[in-house]
């Protein structure tokens, strides 16, 4: 079973989704000796954004450009990193209400039109299913208890819908939320995601067995 | 009265989202001729991704490189321009259900404690009200009409929620979508959206001048 692993938290030690997802790897690697891990931190190598020098798989046109060649190939290698993955663990701190730039800017990369979805006469179908994927989503403060948090969260949403969008029906968020609201919150708020490590490793097994079998 | 004209398609010419900022501002300018109109466009100069070395305004660490010294000057110079301005108009495409990665590089930069909002004991309150926000968003497909397409987008939803934190209470949008989905489709999207721009245009002229008075 091959792993991949991405980060991408800018607060490097000091960074809670870090923690959380080296936690739910090795609960993962407990529960599947075999499992091959891939490590990607898009802190320390995001693709830049999207531009006119990176849009060749949506456009098609040949790399004119030493640039573009080099930009093509991050595309590729990504997509195809991500293609290869049975489980993806991905941390997904919440800045300013969403995901880092570097996050969607990595997503940027995988959306490519054959790949990850094509486009069918009933419109888009996601074609990377049958993956799960596991979110360590770490927030300052909290969100999933009122309507009025979860409307103006745009992290966890948006990474269900995008991932939905590839076909990938089994994403599960392991949380911790209100880590800046003092000591006490943000121990509880760890005890807690520990906890639901321990749960979506277990079901999410038992997701990817029954789709095996 | 100080405009803030601000791209972020990187399909250039192609671009609709382009299109329709252009023409609102020529709208806003010519209900208000005296405009001074900045210009600053992010896929020509994006910030990075906001990273360790450009965290100074949030850590309130003295830079201690030149990376971070220029980083620094360059969240400093963004916020300033932001905060000078009276009215933001913001070419918003919708990339991967979001918005495009410089897009987020950028509010990643204006969201600064003490700037454009600040933590008090009721919770955090905005700092940058009384302006007026135009949104030019496009879209591909339409997203509008349905829940399932409303629950979908994170691109209008995260700019009213972001501004908002900001305690930007004018936000507008001037929408363009389904503009992939053939000729007669852009044309009659365009053709709403010019109607928008004048609508939105002489809307938030009242409000502005009911905040005015």
């Amino acid at each position: 079973m091959q792993l991949l692993h991405v980060d991408s938290a800018i607060t490097g030690d000091q960074s809670v989704s870090r923690q959380l997802t080296a936690r739910t790897v090795a609960a993962w690697q407990a529960a599947h000796p075999g499992t091959t891990v891939q490590y990607l931190d898009l802190a320390q190598q995001a693709p830049s954004h999207l531009s006119a020098q990176s849009l060749g798989f949506r456009t098609g046109q040949a790399a004119a450009t030493e640039v573009e060649r080099n930009e093509n190939a991050l595309s590729e290698a990504l997509v195809s990193q991500f293609l290869a993955s049975d489980v993806i663990v991905i941390g997904a701190p919440l800045y300013n209400f969403s995901i880092p730039s570097q996050l969607k800017a990595w997503i940027d990369r995988l959306a490519q039109a054959g790949r990850t979805f094509k486009y069918t006469d009933k419109g888009p179908v996601g074609l990377a299913g049958g993956k799960t994927v596991i979110v360590a989503s770490t927030r300052g403060g909290v969100y999933s208890t009122s309507e009025g948090g979860q409307a103006m969260e745009h992290q966890e949403s948006y990474l269900k819908v995008v991932f939905g969008f590839f076909g990938i029906t089994d994403v599960r968020f392991v949380r911790a939320e209100g880590v800046a609201m003092g000591d006490d919150a943000k121990a509880a708020a760890l005890d807690s995601a520990e906890q639901s490590i321990r749960t979506q490793v277990v079901a999410a097994n038992q997701s990817t067995m029954a789709q095996a079998s």
